[in-house]
């Protein structure tokens, strides 16, 4: 399988680590071998039809410097989309951040990849949530796999398991906590500190970005709410048909008064007929009512009745995980 | 897909009415288009190798009454398992009672399910508590397909998610609360009931049998770990191997003392090296400390970190529902 990889981050890295790691299990156990022919990352690019050597690449990258400095296949500056035109791989994986703008540069690349008949893995939410109805349609148009476990829940396969352990069933509703940063400053609020003590203390801890808006207006959530009511629930919408609702106005004493009546406040995520995230007041000992930085969602099918799924929503190696579920998914389905 | 069906409690008339109720769906969706050719519950037995009307089966069923006394089709009395052989069809569907002790009928029935290369779905903890190891390995020498989704969780997928939704991760250990009556019961005694009361509750309500001894002695909770164990982690193991504790111990007080230091007392089956169940106090926010009759069961995996699974562990409808998604999975593998 001959990989090209966009975005070499903590995900990109924590991605080749595992690769290498677990080179010879992935091999035997799941028939997977891939190559990596190219990286990209913001500030050059690195090629060999070859194969690039993992090692060299996390060398360079753990020097804080470009995959463009490496030597022999290193080239600085902007990758141009054509470059992919005269090289004959396989995937391309976009793990590039996520811009929830307008989905650049990752859009237009993945646009691209399909129409050169490229399978399509990506970690990042931001194509999704702005155009997932039309990049699905553009997959199946080109009879190419689409895979994107990564973007909702990191490691905790959340779309997999609505897709394939409730096979046969029919999800009606999706309800759930989708960002971990919000979850911890809620919980951090319960105990009694100030939303801006909270809110610090996940930078510090590495949860919130150094502008966590995306987290506390509710964005995040919304974009990953998205993702689930397009792959689950067969929706059509983007991020512009969902209301949405953060926690900036939640107050000490909101959770104060909540917790005397056996009750605590969430940011919610539904999708039930209307799409939806917001602060929601629901019981201590509801299912969702899940604390510090973990994710939780609960799937309403008609047979099996609800079931919820806890798990850590985000992490460089988590998030790798499910890269490499998706990568088995796809050797499998290229036979 | 010619069918028959041992068993015809609610698990088995739940299937019926679902089988009815979404033919048309099951279909178009699945290309599912199951023919029961025959029925057999405790007291008799019907056959028609053209197939038999549904609507027929769940009638005298409905009225109190053996499907031995159909009309056309129906015969009294025991069905001896040699007249298997001269019916040709695709796929036995066990349902009949769970039986610890020797497993049995349902453990010749499978057996010679398998000799005769019959698939094979079952909702029957029994035979599997018992002897697991040795019927994988006959349905795999065999050559025909084994599915028992319905024996763990109910409708939820626990078996699935660890096997569909892990593939490419390495799943450790696991933990989690597997009887739903226990945990009913401790929810109560929570409460301040004491347990003989909240025993008699459970009784009414229909979680508990009349002998509720196999689930507050803990050995459903066990017979589950073992399918667990052996299906997600390849242990080799029986129920026999399980070191198994029961709640009848716990009293009122101790659930107050656990209280008080935010804790919460549950019966949990754990395999991590070994397998056991005994009642482990928990914090109360713990993912596991689920209340109710719910079933919560966490994975924890090298990779993608813990997750956690909740949802009602039993049902006629939900267990049903299990029964067929394992139905779309062999009528997949068929081809």
């Amino acid at each position: 399988m001959r990989i090209i990889i966009f975005g070499c981050g903590i995900v990109g890295r924590s991605l080749l680590e595992l690769l290498k790691v677990r080179k010879k299990e992935l091999n035997i156990s799941y028939g997977l071998a891939p190559k990596i022919l190219g990286v990209v990352d913001s500030k050059g690019f690195a090629i060999n039809t070859e194969g690039l050597n993992i090692d060299e690449i996390l060398r360079i990258k753990d020097l804080g410097r470009s995959v463009g400095e490496m030597e022999n296949y290193g080239k600085k500056g902007a990758f141009e989309l054509e470059i992919l035109e005269n090289i004959e791989f396989d995937l391309l994986i976009d793990m590039t951040p996520t811009n929830i703008v307008n989905g650049e540069p990752a859009l237009s690349l993945i646009k691209r990849a399909f129409s050169l008949k490229l399978n399509v893995i990506t970690t990042n939410k931001g194509p999704l949530a702005l155009a997932m109805p039309l990049l699905l349609e553009l997959a199946k148009h080109n009879n190419v796999s689409f895979r994107f476990s990564g973007t909702v829940g990191g490691g905790t396969p959340l779309l997999d398991f609505a897709k394939k352990c409730l096979m046969g069933d029919k999800i009606l509703a999706i309800r759930g906590i989708l960002n971990g940063t919000t979850n911890y400053i809620l919980t951090e609020m319960e105990k009694g500190k100030e939303f801006s003590e909270a809110l610090r203390e996940a930078q510090v801890k590495g949860f919130a970005e150094a502008d966590p808006s995306l987290d506390i207006d509710g964005i995040d959530s919304a974009s990953k709410l998205v993702i689930l009511a397009n792959w689950i629930l067969g929706k059509k919408i983007t991020l512009k048909d969902v209301k949405v609702q953060g926690i900036r106005d939640i107050r000490v004493k909101d959770l104060e008064d909540a917790k005397k009546k056996g009750k605590t406040i969430k940011l919610i995520a539904s999708v039930n007929g209307e799409a939806k995230v917001e602060a929601e007041t629901i019981p201590k000992d509801s299912n969702l009512a899940v604390s510090g930085s973990l994710n939780a969602v609960s799937f309403i099918s008609q047979y099996a009745g609800e079931e919820t799924i806890i798990g850590r929503g985000a992490g460089g190696k988590e998030t790798a995980s499910s890269v490499i579920r998706d990568m088995i998914e796809i050797r499998g389905l290229m036979g």
